[in-house]
């Protein structure tokens, strides 16, 4: 179930990528520069659009990582621009996606630290279904609503990207 | 893993109905009509507060109806107030939670359909994943960020809940 969980977030994060894309072309035809929306927020006191994205590639990266018990890689949060966004986010995909469901078979043993709960830890399995799932979506979700908010035309479609209907 | 995805539904619904009562304190407080807050949205053409939640509810409805094979209650949309919100969202819990891990064992074999996609199916495992999960958490964080981006105080761990850290 994590590497089934990869995979969707994967998806995820490529429509995060094309609705980037959007946010783009938008800028350019509404002649604003680009950091006005990445700098956005919906609340004086939440994190900018910007740092939504990079908590949700946190997310998933320590999501493969602490459940597969391997040490992530180290990606500093300097990106500035779209494109520097889109690199972040395509980082990401690459390094989920080299998980195979085995490497998660040690999951309810795992016990998950955080430098922010000092001397204490929570098991793997409510990691994954109380932490990372809810919060991967948040972000998502976030960094979507702000750009709704801002006027860019995005519809749930966006987010959830292509659903694989056959015919009855 | 069907079964744990409820559990976990319902404790975010049940945090949803905390935020709720932040809410009527906060208008309360403030001297505004909770129906301002309850009818708000982050853009024109977006779903206000009442219907994120009553969706929010559906989705979990829906995903143990459909990935059970079962038939879901009617849930009709007439909810007004936060009293009211919190009702449609206590039964909702109520009916997720009547359903064991065995209620899903066919979700592989399952073809789950809606009525907006005439004549097509989408497969049981696909539903779960690709639309329930990230629909679910979509529509919760945007009721969250409607009711954040009108000033009331709330922050991730409203939204995300407790979570039950043991000592190292």
């Amino acid at each position: 179930m994590v590497k089934e969980t990869l995979v969707q977030y994967a998806k995820v994060l490529g429509n995060l990528s094309a609705i980037l894309d959007k946010a783009q072309l938008f800028a350019e035809q509404k002649k604003i520069e680009p950091a006005v929306l990445l700098n956005s927020r919906l609340a004086p006191d939440q994190f900018h659009l910007i740092k939504q994205i990079q908590i949700a590639s946190d997310t998933c990266k320590f999501t493969a990582a602490k459940l597969s018990g391997q040490t992530p890689p180290v990606f500093e949060d300097t990106e500035k621009t779209i494109p520097e966004l889109k690199a972040r986010i395509e980082k990401t995909i690459k390094y989920i996606s080299g998980f195979k469901e085995d490497d998660f078979k040690g999951i309810d043993d795992i016990r998950t630290t955080s430098p922010w709960v000092k001397g204490k830890f929570l098991p793997g399995n409510e990691y994954f279904w109380e932490y990372s799932i809810p919060n991967f979506y948040f972000h998502i979700t976030t960094a979507y609503a702000i750009l709704r908010h801002n006027g860019l035309e995005i519809g749930k479609g966006d987010y959830l990207g292509q659903l694989n209907y056959r015919d009855l």
